[in-house]
């Protein structure tokens, strides 16, 4: 496949100058700096001001600019490589509170259960460096914890963040077989956003987790990463550590 | 954190009425149906032309519909598993060219070679289900491959899809400690686009592995899938075989 053939491929005005504009901050823009405003930058580049609108909301989707109201437009930190797996996980979710119902028939599908069967979620948050990366809702079907003993707490109600840790510590007494991973786009929904503070329809990253134990469906989480911040990394076992990857698909 | 505070969160129109769409199409569209032009559906849910367009764009982009010119808008095929892993990949990537340049700094600084080092650049696609899913460029350091005998072929001259035949029949020889990845959101850029027949701009899926042979980096992949129709899959071993997961995000 010749590069004739490749380059003969249409590029839409805005998307021509989006590569200029990152070559640009590239090279003459250290991170958190603030880039020029649009009224200059479209003098600089003779573009019209939809057109480097449409650029610049392209390089923020890509997570290469932030905007801040009040002080402008400031080249994006380096996306935030996040360990994906149990083990690597640890301590990085926090729980937020758990609600015990029926499944309804997608959930109770998904789970391998009959409609109806009782299932804890879990809502937890993913904090790195100080910012909400990630929102997640564990599903464990009730039967999934019948061999593990009920903690037992204080008389009072709890609150749903301890019936979260509840349920969280049943379900790590589970002798686990294994879990399996899939990842894909979405999109953030209002409640999401809201947890992850920013507006619905964001770009994510949903990573689906099933997790087996005694041969069967234990446990099911789906968990939505921040697409513009987040770089999920998957660890392998006997790797021996090599440097991260700096990003090179324009370096060939 | 109460759902009060989660339901004050403000949702753009054309959001709304993407989610009022998805729930339309679920249950009275099949897979591969045509759904009503936008004259009609502008009219049955009472919104501007520009609104719907909108929500439309918004589906596109998520891989529920895909606009076929002189059909109209379909409901797209749910994605299709692709699962990632050198074991699970088997025969899916076909070579289609290689390059064999000196390293420009950044690929080198990638790969942990000087900069100007010889290093063969192996491109190739990914096809399931007879559709161009990903496009790869395979990095391999020539001193990965020095311990490697060359394989000696006929004495006419090699064609690039021949160069990367012979590039990848030697990587297959070393013996690997183990690869590690990061899957992160991208824009197709030009090229990429051109052999996904998507434009340019169109999300995907970037996915960065390194392989690891003799303790150090021996080769780095670059791989970009189509973000509509892809959904990538992790297997771990040691886990039974449970069902495919079903999308749950709106279940709960």
């Amino acid at each position: 496949m010749g590069t004739a053939q490749l380059a003969a491929v249409p590029e839409p005005k805005y998307w021509h100058l989006r590569t200029v504009l990152l070559r640009a901050i590239d090279s003459e823009f250290a991170t958190g700096q603030v880039i020029p405003n649009e009224r200059e930058l479209s003098a600089r580049f003779g573009v019209a001001r939809a057109t480097l609108r449409q650029a610049l909301d392209q390089l923020e989707l890509e997570g290469r600019l932030v905007r801040r109201r009040g002080i402008g437009t400031l080249v994006a930190a380096p996306r935030v490589g996040v360990p994906v797996s149990r083990r690597e996980e640890g301590e990085a979710w926090q729980p937020v509170d758990c609600v015990t119902a029926p499944a309804a028939d997608k959930l109770a599908g998904a789970l391998g259960v009959p409609a109806g069967e009782l299932v804890h979620t879990v809502r937890r948050v993913r904090v790195e460096q100080g910012q909400t990366v990630a929102t997640e809702s564990l599903h464990v079907p009730d039967r999934s914890l019948e061999q593990v003993p009920e903690i037992r707490l204080s008389g009072a109600a709890l609150t749903g963040e301890e019936q979260a840790r509840a349920v969280l510590r049943r379900l790590e007494r589970l002798t686990m077989d294994g879990e399996s991973r899939a990842v894909e786009l979405g999109v953030a929904e209002a409640e999401e956003a809201a947890l992850l503070q920013r507006p619905p329809g964001t770009p994510v990253l949903v990573v689906t987790t099933q997790f087996a134990a005694g041969g069967r469906l234990a446990a099911l989480a789906v968990s939505t990463y921040r697409a513009d911040t987040c770089r999920l990394t998957f660890g392998e076992t006997g790797l021996v550590e090599v440097r991260p990857a700096a990003p090179v698909r324009t370096a060939s």
